[in-house]
């Protein structure tokens, strides 16, 4: 209850995962929202957890936020458009040179319209799995174009804010390019792989460990949903598809004949590239960059957790996070707790006057 | 400190990640471990840390352990054959087919050799990494074959029981083709990934998420150890791979041309297809089944969560492993807390005569 920097009524059109998320959000900052849903259904589920109240006719919004299917995206945002003169339209689909160019085409008011893209999501669909803070410290894509005035984009900037996502600014083709490489060819990637299970025997999937979780998770996602995405951005992909393709072909090659001098060189230097490519993708506490880390560490025995927790209580601090680990038989655990900023060195003061040791302590 | 069901010395050659993490697990049964290594170094950091003792002029091992990379596996295990004429010998290789190849080309005495392999690693290799608990619960692969006799298997059974880990039989064809789909091919695949994220913008990798990182995160493996596991089990891997291939080609043809008939469906099927391949997979909670859950509703305030902690050191019980979750803005969060599976239910009684309130518990 701070307060937003978004001024006026708030309409989010489509009540699943994101758009019951920019809800929830919204309404913990005191915002008026108005949230809506082609399915009733949908729409009394979402308002019955608190995303929203349901449009009234004197309804008059500042903006708007459509977050329903790729594929409708476009005749949504039209819609909204004409029917509320005097609003701001945003989106948040996954893909945005397809919608812009469909609101072009059919001569819609794109003076009003600023597509964006909060790089968030879950496994889980549906306002069921919605949270308030779904977008906190994740990258949110504003994609400007020529017929937008630049002060409308401030507005789309202090949604972004309140929501507790950063703001990063690109054209459409760049948004999509840039999705292809980092979320769409990875889901197509991690599909195929997954799909190479089916017919395995049971003794073969009963050996899966850890990196085979892990490639193959998103593969889990919705059909329905990726259909649209990568028909929307199929260009883009297939681009990265054919590289990712030609260079198949040259491990295929080296395996088909590993003996043969220079196979192994040309795997090795495969392996490198990745290697080198893995370590561009920023690091995973990039993600809780709102948050200090302390690590703690702490006597692997009954009651010792409990007492750190009652001294940082005692100190009137709030965790946000908290991850214990320890090996069995190991003599200590580390307690990583996750703190605001503002009280991380007073809280490391305090802990090491009780006599804790502090194993590291990081914003 | 229980005992072992191995009887007699375990003689452990190569002192890295694997081997280093064999001697600590024996070592705590009681077992007298001598470690080996051809690096005078490494064999002293291990000694250090714990792995076991230097070899000496008298020692008689029942049970060798060759733990060095898949390229002199059989070598060093021919050499372990010959120097020790009472032992049984085996290996922690990620390819079966090949050393058992090559020590019957050499004319070694496999008779008293049985290959095997723990589906347990780290990121991070050697003596350094290397903890006790590695291997427990994990799959840990015995290959059987013609020569060795029947109750020569039950020693290595011993071996995998004593560590904590899960036997399971297959032939030296099996295991490779079954390692080929739930770890080499994804291995292959992630790096290919990976390496398309070389020479991308700094925009594109700044909206990297946890799902590229998943996708990607086995990419960072060491390349000289993945060259050797490749070559020498690239017959199954290309197998795999040529599949992968020629479904890649497939959904090329249809981002090709995506608002063609026929199109759109194809691309649902093969996300549907790895909907169901990654249902395949065994579960995560699979890793911690000698664990059980119990997830407790915490009010979130200050000194909340030292509360319940109290209260579970009070009831005795150590917590093996703690993880607390809540969204800023929501009044409750959830802390989700793995005890040994005698405990569970004695715990989640006394919680909930204290007030708790339980959201789940499973084993």
């Amino acid at each position: 209850m701070n307060g937003s920097r978004i001024i006026g009524q708030v309409r989010v059109v489509g009540a699943g995962l994101l758009g019951a998320s920019v809800g929830l959000g919204l309404k913990a900052l005191g915002v008026d929202v108005i949230v809506h849903d082609a399915s009733p259904a949908n729409l009394s589920l979402a308002i019955d957890y608190g995303a929203g109240r349901a449009a009234r006719d004197t309804d008059n919004p500042t903006l708007i936020v459509v977050a329903v299917p790729p594929d409708v995206t476009a005749s949504v945002v039209a819609a909204e458009l004409a029917a509320f003169s005097n609003a701001l339209v945003t989106d948040v689909a996954s893909v945005k040179v397809a919608p812009l160019a469909e609101l072009r085409a059919a001569g819609a008011d794109v003076a009003r319209y600023i597509g964006s893209h909060p790089l968030a999501g879950r496994e889980r669909g549906g306002a069921i799995s919605a949270r308030a803070d779904l977008f906190i410290g994740r990258p949110w894509v504003i994609t400007a174009h020529d017929d937008i005035p630049a002060a409308q984009i401030g507005i789309i900037e202090d949604l972004v804010l309140d929501l507790g996502a950063a703001p990063v600014t690109m054209t459409a083709e760049q948004h999509d390019s840039s999705v292809a490489l980092v979320s769409h060819v990875p889901q197509v990637i991690a599909t195929l792989l997954a799909k190479q299970l089916l017919g395995s025997t049971e003794a073969a999937v009963s050996l899966s460990g850890q990196g085979l979780r892990d490639t193959t998770r998103i593969a889990s996602s919705d059909p329905e949903l990726w259909v649209q995405i990568l028909g929307a951005n199929a260009a883009d992909v297939v681009q990265i598809l054919r590289r990712f393709r030609d260079d198949l072909d040259g491990v295929l090659g080296a395996l088909d004949a590993p003996t043969v001098p220079g196979a192994r060189r040309a795997i090795a230097e495969v392996l490198a590239a990745g290697n080198a490519g893995v370590a561009r993708i920023p690091g995973k506490h990039g993600q809780d960059r709102r948050f200090s880390q302390i690590v703690i560490m702490v006597d692997d025995k009954p009651g010792e957790l409990a007492r750190l927790l009652t001294e940082i209580g005692q100190a009137g601090v709030n965790m946000e996070d908290l991850r214990l680990e320890h090996s069995p038989g190991a003599e200590i655990g580390l307690a990583e707790i996750s703190v605001l900023p503002e009280v991380e060195q007073r809280l490391v003061d305090e802990l090491e006057a009780g006599g804790w040791k502090i194993a590291g302590a990081w914003k």
